[in-house]
């Protein structure tokens, strides 16, 4: 697949917008015209800057109003035209992208437009140039690709061709297999943007809410097939106008895009088979079976605090490491790793960010093979020096820069606790809680990173997400979103804070960065649990009595149960599946906690509870927490 | 006016609402159930945290999917609202807000409604209790006010009563007017929020977009006249959902609140003349003339450079102030003062921001008018001592804790500058650029206090806005919104910056604060004026050749034309009305700068003009200036 992406995608000023496509990986790159426009240099040496980039320019864009006007109106876009021309072969580009008229003056007229666009078509090809027509979803009178194409067809120029967006297609729920029957040769170029399903004004929607590929709702997936049905092998070119993106930093937003288009590329050849699109091929989408370990970096001191925390929680020492000054802490199949070494990455993470999860091992089923597709998506490699007979854990970076480990059961690395760790009897009387496996993960993030991560766990793992969710926090509404596998294996929780005076932001702002801010450990009885936690010394958050009134009107709660839940502080949800309980930790640091659910069929994770349990877990933290709310 | 606001409308946890409530002045306060469910007390508890801010509660809510359910459904929905009945008696309100059914449960039909309203109202009344019903606009069966009325009148109960909610009915544009036959005391409360007109899915804009009235484009007014024409005397309520609102400081945003109802009484009591809306009586919005000066806070040492500025604008000392260390410096009708008073507010408000325009007086009809009118209107007075024999000229405190100063011409305010100022000879050469006045102030805030500015403005003085533009900074989009008036006489910018490497954003960042960022001249020939400008020595913004490339072709401009706007670096816009040129200098200090413009007729701002001189200015800063968009 040749790659490319429009410069008004990402922010920043042309050089360092360039500087990010070529990082990213792309092959080519469309020049906004305002973006050459505000630059400081000749068309000359923009097109210069962009191949010292290694890219090529794959298109100038875009040229507005043209077809359809009367005269002198007319006359006058073919002089304009003729000036974007000379631009073009100054920059060194062939190909200029045409959007369909919007402007009142337009007349319309499929034979009208076709013959302006033979004219155009001929002007351009006595310069060695090219013209491609866009269906802009909102345009004039034309806003379908199939009217675009049929005023193409009719103009019956070598030189003009059509341009396919697929959200000026998807948008108005064009059928994307129209596109099967066009020529291959007349398609110039396709544009690909992705967009969240929100029923809205087109252009608003379009202006702001455009994502990447695979980001968003759309079936950009079957769009693009059909495009690759048609044996196009021309750029797939990203252009995005969202906020967040052109506020963002530049060099992330484009890796982003490039990895949606390596894993769109993907899709598409695993339905076609090999063809036109086959970029390199990869493993496919790795099954994950569970959550191996997480890893915890601390200190000598403070490993004090966290050991009894997870004493109070049931976790027993079963392990220490051969070499390195690393304990192995188990439950049910939960484990959990603290390492205060002095060398290594852990301690360099830990100096950063102090006390936190800063690792965890997905279980998948072929380790070697999830890693291969992780680096083909573009993902970071992670690797540390390890002692000789030690194993070497394949991982990537993840979240916040933290580490994602991948192991499997038909390799060695499934046995790294027996190989890299020694037994050791642990001494004190803590005895099994119940838990039994790690429920989900919950990663805390800016909201400005949340569809970077989406997009990591999507499309190396074989998962899915959910819709997002707004959560209530007192002093700002978090986002909410879930990546999960069909099996319930592997879930994780994305909250995105925009505001450091949320529980979510505080936790981001004080680590200086975005992590796992809590894991939840799942019970088979919540209540029987919720004793024996007693019992080890935990401490339950304490829930708002107003809380238990409510769910028992809500649900028709027997009120002995309701009574349970109370002395417990065990909060309740129900949904279509079955029934939920949630039993949490008061914060440790900045914001850290765990939780410990039952679910009796159901599958969500709490939502409509959120807002009462970040409220107590604030009131927690207080006087030493998070400053409240005033002026 | 009976004022009221929901606690959901602003952000923080129960007591930090109340209070910010009861410090705006509201009379009343709806508790928002699910504020009430996470706090850490009982009903009673709230009731008195309520009532010891001199509060009274108006509304318990929502009670959500009562009517027309099948049984076993309806049985448990009564059980249901017995018990909210009970939290609402210990909290001490008789009035609870039932929004219609949405849940696919619902079975429908008017008299099925009307009749569980009815048995609903019976048991409301055996406590002394009231029951209000509103139509949700995404109601399942009931989703106009006018249907909710019918259910209401057929339940026939004094217990029962409807809800109005201007979003509700205005969202769905249902003819106000429908509520004139309604009997006022059937009106049980009434909610107001309004919203800017997006064409969106109706919950996802009322759960995002609300804001409160004035602060939107729904016609909130006519909604509010309606009612008021029914003689409805009982709280107006704000009840309003909006991210930004939910994230904000929870004192400014209770505050606008405030203003906003304020304002509405005001412009209902003009349209209806006195009657049951009537709040204080207050002046009407101020005529505004011109802007009467603007002053900048500096010290001695960096009043150098900037009077060194303002000579090569053509700016001429004409004055110093008899008994401060403040200069007064003239063109035109435009003056400038330039404080280094080492007392005084300018002087502290130097020592936090460094040198920049802290005030800006306006020239109105009746300065004590505007100034009696702005208190009514929550405006916070600003006054500092004067010598005897001085001026005291009426102030508010403006954007960024700036000030406003009120003048007039028909008292002594209008010859301040006599009776304060005393005159000088300007011996320095400084010949007049030709700039005759101040034809726009822009003010930069951030983007989550631009409705608080707008709605200052335009409640205080009178005064439009014109629709929100998106301008395009290299590192981010900045939200442009302008306050004008028909005269054209005061014209205000106001652009919302959310990220700090934007030129908005930093200026904010760097100088602590919101505040006026630049200042426009007009002038009647703009190329004399640059030219006398140049041999004054001034330095024009430096803008890329590729513009004047893309102007000469957009516009079809005169060659010639264009050669002389590119060799003074002057900008070009036309709209209907006529033609604008513009010229920058480059930024002083942390991003301030100045602009001169011409309009042949023209009405706008030049908004297609701003990425251009943004990433000129940005430029120009460089490399001490704006950190580069790099990780």
């Amino acid at each position: 697949m040749k790659t490319s992406i429009a410069t008004v995608t990402i922010s920043g000023e042309l050089p360092e917008k360039l500087e990010a496509i070529a990082r990213a990986g792309f092959d080519g790159v469309e020049i906004f015209e305002n973006d050459f426009l505000a630059f400081d240099g000749s068309p000359a040496d923009v097109g210069k800057l962009v191949r010292d980039h290694g890219l090529e320019i794959t298109l100038f864009q875009p040229f507005r109003d043209f077809e359809g006007m009367p005269e002198p109106l007319r006359s006058r876009t073919f002089d304009r035209a003729e000036r974007k021309f000379d631009v073009m072969q100054q920059l060194g580009t062939d190909l200029v992208l045409v959007c369909s008229n919007i402007s009142p003056a337009a007349i319309g007229g499929i034979d009208r437009a076709a013959e302006d666009f033979r004219e155009l078509g001929e002007r351009a090809a006595r310069r060695g140039l090219r013209v491609g027509y866009e269906a802009l979803a909102w345009g004039r009178h034309i806003s379908d690709h199939r009217d675009a194409w049929e005023i193409v067809r009719r103009a019956d120029h070598p030189n003009v061709g059509l341009i396919l967006d697929s959200f000026h297609t998807l948008s108005r729920k064009i059928d994307v297999n129209s596109i099967r029957s066009i020529p291959k040769e007349k398609i110039f170029i396709v544009q690909l943007a992705d967009a969240p399903l929100i029923d809205m004004d087109l252009l608003y929607w379009s202006r702001h809410f455009r994502n990447m590929p695979g980001e968003g709702e759309l079936p950009v997936t079957a769009f693009t097939e059909a495009v690759a049905a048609t044996g196009y092998d021309g750029y797939f070119s990203l252009e995005i106008f969202n906020d967040q993106f052109r506020g963002g930093l530049s060099r992330p937003i484009a890796a982003d895009g490039h990895r949606s288009l390596i894993y769109l590329g993907d899709q598409v050849r695993r339905h076609l088979g090999t063809g036109s699109m086959t970029g390199a091929a990869m493993p496919e989408r790795a099954a994950v079976q569970g959550v191996g370990f997480v890893e915890f970096a601390t200190d000598e001191q403070d490993e004090v605090e966290l050991v009894a925390l997870l004493r109070t929680l049931g976790f027993r020492q079963t392990a220490v490491h051969r070499t390195k000054k690393v304990s192995l802490f188990e439950q049910g199949e939960i484990r959990i790793l603290v390492n205060v070494d002095q060398a290594g990455f852990a301690n360099a993470a830990y100096a950063v960010h102090g006390t936190f999860a800063y690792a965890m091992a997905l279980v998948v089923d072929d380790a070697a093979k999830a890693y291969a597709r992780a680096l083909a998506l573009d993902a970071e490699p992670f690797a540390q020096p390890v002692a000789e007979g030690e194993l070497e854990l394949p991982a990537i970076r993840g979240v916040g820069g933290g580490i994602v480990y991948l192991i499997d059961d038909k390799s060695a690395l499934g046995r790294f606790s027996e190989i890299d760790f020694r037994p050791v009897t642990d001494d004190t009387d803590t005895a099994s809680a119940g838990l039994i496996r790690v429920d989900h993960v919950a990663q805390t993030v800016g909201y400005d990173e949340m569809l970077t991560w989406l997009l990591f766990y999507t499309s190396i793992f074989e998962t899915h997400k959910t819709p997002m969710v707004d959560i209530i926090d007192p002093a700002g509404v978090v986002r909410s979103q879930v990546v999960e596998n069909q099996s319930g294996a592997l879930r994780i929780t994305m909250n995105g804070a925009e505001n450091r005076r949320t529980l979510a932001g505080h936790f981001i702002a004080e680590k200086f960065g975005s992590g796992i801010q809590h894991l939840a450990f799942s019970t088979d009885d919540i209540f029987a649990t919720a004793e024996k936690l007693r019992s080890c010394g935990f401490r339950s958050l304490h829930i708002s009595p107003n809380y238990y009134d409510d769910v028992e009107a809500r649900f028709g709660l027997d009120p002995v149960m309701t009574e349970r839940l109370k002395a417990e502080n065990i909060l309740y949800d129900r949904d279509e599946h079955g029934e939920y309980f949630q039993l949490y930790s008061g914060t440790y640091g900045e914001g850290f906690f765990f939780e410990i659910v039952e679910r009796r069929g159901y599958r969500g994770y709490g939502a409509p509870n959120a807002i009462f349990r970040i409220a107590a877990l604030k009131r927690q933290m207080r006087p030493e927490g998070i400053p409240k709310d005033v002026d």
